[in-house]
C-alpha cells in the first residue's frame, strides 16, 4: 500500500467539481458534486444525534440501496432544525443533481454543513449544483474538497494505491471537520472513493466497523453534530475479483486500505481542532473490555481540565488519572500506570516524581501520546484529540448564529 | 425560614478555627477544624471517582457511624494518588485532631483539597491542627471557611433560622469549589452544621437525596474530582423533638432547610466557575424520565460549544438543541421548544426567527435561564453551570502541578 498524491478523483471513474455559489458569506467554495461514472457499491454511517438534519434523513434512504452514484453537498448552511421545508429542500438538491448529472436522483447522497436553523438559499444552491455539474472532471477534486469546509484550517485528504487480486486499485478520501468533533459522527463529513470491487452488503458492514476505529475515536470538544456523514463509494473499475465476504482472501487488504484512509483523515481532524495547538493520542491499555477502554480514553480526551493542562504544557497527570477514574471504567487504582511521551509518570497509582525539567521537552512537542494502564484486563483503545486554547474559546464565542 | 448572617458556628454548639499552616504557597489559610461540642448525628456523601483520595477512604469509615463530632481539613494538597503513605497521613490527621480536641479520632472526618500526587507536608499539617484546635471558638467560622478554599474567588456561605417542633433551630453551610465541579461530588467540599435534632439513619438518606438535587446538578467543566465530600453534622441542641423518619410531621421542614442550604451553596459554586462570566440555569421539561431530563440538562451544561456561545453572548440555540439531541435522552425533535431568558426561540423544532436585537439584552445578562421542552413526557430537571471564557483556559492552563 503506497500513499499517492490525489483527490477523490484519483480512483478510476470518479469525477467531481466544487463551485462558489454565494452561500458562504466569505464567498468561498460552497457547493460540490462528486460522482462515479458507473454505479458504485455504497456504505455510509450518519450522526446518532436525535436532532438530525434534513439531508441526513434523505441520505439514510440512499444508504438502504446496495449502490449509489453521486454525492451533492453544500457548506455554509446545515439545513438542520428546518422541519418540512428542510426536507423538501434536501430532496430538491437530490432532484436537481439527478437532472444535471442525468442519473437517478435516489442514487445521490445529500449533505449540508454550516449554521443550524436557517433555510437553504435554494436559488443559490440550485445555481451551484448546475454550475458544478457542468464542470465535472477528474481534475476538479480540489475544488470539491474546498466546498465542504467550514472552520477547517487545512484541507484533509489522503490517497493510496494498493494491489488487490492481482490488480492495482486506488482509494482516496477527503474530510471536513474541526469543531464539534466527537464520536458518533460529529460535524464531520467524510467521503471515500475507491475503484476496488467490493460487495455492497460487506461494504456496509465494513464502513460501520471502520468508523468505530477512526472517526468515532476522535474528540475535539465532545459535541456531536446534527449532520455528520461518512460515505464510501466503491465502483469496481479496478477489475479485481469482487471481495464478497469477510472470508474472501482479499478482504484483509481492502479492510486495511479503508481503515488506513479513515484513520489518516480522523487524525487530521483532531490536528485541526478549533484553536488546537497540540495533537494528543490517548492510549488506554489493560482495560476489562473495549467499552471500558474507550470510555476511559474518551473521558480523558474530553476533559477540559486535561485539555487546558496540555495547552499550558503542564504534565498534570493527576487530571488524566482523575478523568479515567470518573469514566465509569473498571480500574485498579493501586496498580494503574501512566506514561506521557514514553516517560513513566505514575507507577502503581503513585507519582514517580520525574523532575519537571525532564518533562518539559515532551510537553513542548506538538504531538503528544499518553498511555494509561487500567491494570484490570487486556483490552485497549486509542482516541485522538487536541488541546483547548484561548483560540478555541475565541473561535466558538465569536462564531455567531 | 429566614436567612441569617453567620458561619458554620451559627447553630448552637458548633465551634471552629482556621489557620495559616504554610501548606499553600500563597501563605493563605489552609488548615481548619470544625467541631460540635456534643456528639452529632451525621450523614455524608463522597466522590464516585474510582481514583479517590486517602482522606475520602478515612471519612467513608467515619460515615458508617451514626454520629460524629468534628471535621479536620487542609487545602493546598489533595493527598490523592499517594498510596499507603497517603492513608497513613490521613489517619495521622485524624489522630492528631482527636488528641488536640480530646475526642474520639474515629468520630472525626478528614478532608484535603489541592494538588494531586504530592504527599502532605505532615510537619506543617500537624502544627496547623494544633494551632487550629487551640483557637476553637464560635467567632472563628470565617477563618475555617477561608482555609478550605483553592481557586475560589469568593467565600460560599449561607445560614438560615427556622422553627421546627416549636423550637428555633439554625442551619449553616460553607462550600469550596470552582473548577472541576461536576455531578457525583466533583472537587467540592461542603460542610453543613445544624442544631436541629434528626435521627442518624434518616439524615444519611436525606443527605444523599439532597446532594442529588443540589451539588450533583452543578457543572463547571464536567470533571469529577478525587476528593469531593459533603458532610452534615446535626447536634440536636435546638431541642426539637427528634425527626426520626420521613413520616414525622417535622420532616418536610427539616428537608426543606437542608435542601435550600445545599442548593444555595451549589448555585454559588456555579457562579464561581473558574473564569466564569455567566451563571446559566438549564431547565429541561417534558422529558420521559428524570434520568433523561438530567442527561439532557447535563449534556447542554457540559457542552463546550454551548458554554463558549454564552460567553460570546450569542443566542446559538442550535448548539443547545444539538446537545440535547446527543444526550441519549428521548425527545420529539419535531415538537421540541426552547426558550432563553423567557423568550421562545424554537417552536416545534424550528427557528421562530426572533430578531437578534431582541435577544441581545437577554444574552448580555449575567444570569441566564433556558428551558427546553423534550415533548415526550412530564419529567423535569434543573442544572446550574457557567460559561467558558478565555480565563477558564488561562486559569487551568497556568495552574501547574
Amino acid at each position: 500500500m503506497k500513499q499517492i498524491d490525489g483527490w477523490l478523483t484519483a480512483p478510476k471513474g470518479f469525477i467531481a467539481s466544487g463551485v462558489r455559489a454565494g452561500i458562504k458569506a466569505s464567498g468561498n467554495h460552497d457547493v460540490a458534486v462528486i460522482m462515479s461514472t458507473v454505479v458504485a457499491a455504497t456504505g455510509a454511517v450518519f450522526t446518532q444525534n436525535k436532532i438530525c438534519a434534513a439531508p441526513v434523513l434523505v441520505s439514510r434512504e440512499v444508504n438502504k440501496r446496495p449502490d449509489a452514484q453521486a454525492i451533492v453537498v453544500n457548506s455554509g448552511c446545515a439545513n438542520a432544525c428546518t422541519g418540512e421545508q428542510g426536507l423538501i429542500d434536501a430532496k430538491a438538491m437530490q432532484e436537481e443533481a439527478g437532472k444535471c448529472l442525468n442519473i437517478e436522483p435516489a442514487s445521490i447522497f445529500v449533505c449540508s454543513t454550516g449554521v443550524i436553523g436557517q433555510f437553504l438559499p435554494m436559488d443559490k444552491v440550485h445555481r451551484g449544483i448546475v454550475a458544478a455539474a457542468a464542470n465535472m472532471s477528474t481534475t476538479e477534486g480540489e475544488s470539491a474538497a474546498l466546498a465542504i469546509q467550514t472552520t477547517d484550517t487545512f484541507v484533509k485528504k489522503v490517497a493510496y494505491e494498493f494491489e488487490i487480486g492481482g490488480k492495482m486499485a486506488k482509494i482516496a478520501g477527503i474530510a471536513k471537520g474541526a469543531g464539534m468533533i466527537h464520536p458518533n459522527m460529529a460535524t464531520m463529513l467524510t467521503y471515500i472513493t475507491t475503484d476496488a470491487a467490493v460487495a455492497p452488503d460487506l461494504l456496509k458492514r465494513m464502513v460501520k466497523a471502520v468508523a468505530d476505529k477512526s472517526f468515532n475515536m476522535v474528540v475535539v470538544d465532545g459535541d456531536t453534530s446534527t449532520n455528520d456523514s461518512m460515505i464510501v463509494l466503491a465502483n469496481g473499475l479496478a477489475e479485481n475479483e469482487i471481495v464478497f465476504s469477510e472470508e474472501h482472501p482479499d478482504y484483509p487488504i481492502f479492510y486495511q486500505a479503508l481503515l488506513q484512509t479513515a484513520q489518516d483523515l480522523a487524525k487530521m481532524i483532531a490536528h485541526d481542532g478549533e484553536g488546537a495547538t497540540k495533537f494528543l493520542e490517548v492510549n488506554v491499555i489493560g482495560a476489562a473490555s473495549f467499552a471500558d477502554a474507550k470510555a476511559a480514553a474518551m473521558a480523558i480526551a474530553k476533559s477540559p481540565l486535561v485539555k487546558t493542562a496540555f495547552f499550558g504544557e503542564d504534565p498534570n497527570w493527576g487530571r488524566v488519572l482523575c478523568a479515567a477514574g470518573y469514566s465509569g471504567a473498571a480500574m485498579d487504582a493501586n496498580h494503574t500506570n501512566l506514561s506521557i511521551g514514553g516517560r513513566r509518570l505514575v507507577e502503581n497509582g503513585m507519582n514517580v516524581n520525574v523532575p519537571l525539567e525532564e518533562l518539559q521537552p515532551i510537553m513542548s512537542e506538538h504531538d503528544i501520546s499518553m498511555t494509561i494502564d487500567m491494570a484490570v484486563g487486556n483490552e485497549t483503545a486509542t482516541v485522538w484529540t487536541c488541546d483547548f486554547s484561548y483560540d478555541y474559546v475565541k473561535i466558538n464565542g465569536e462564531y455567531h448564529t
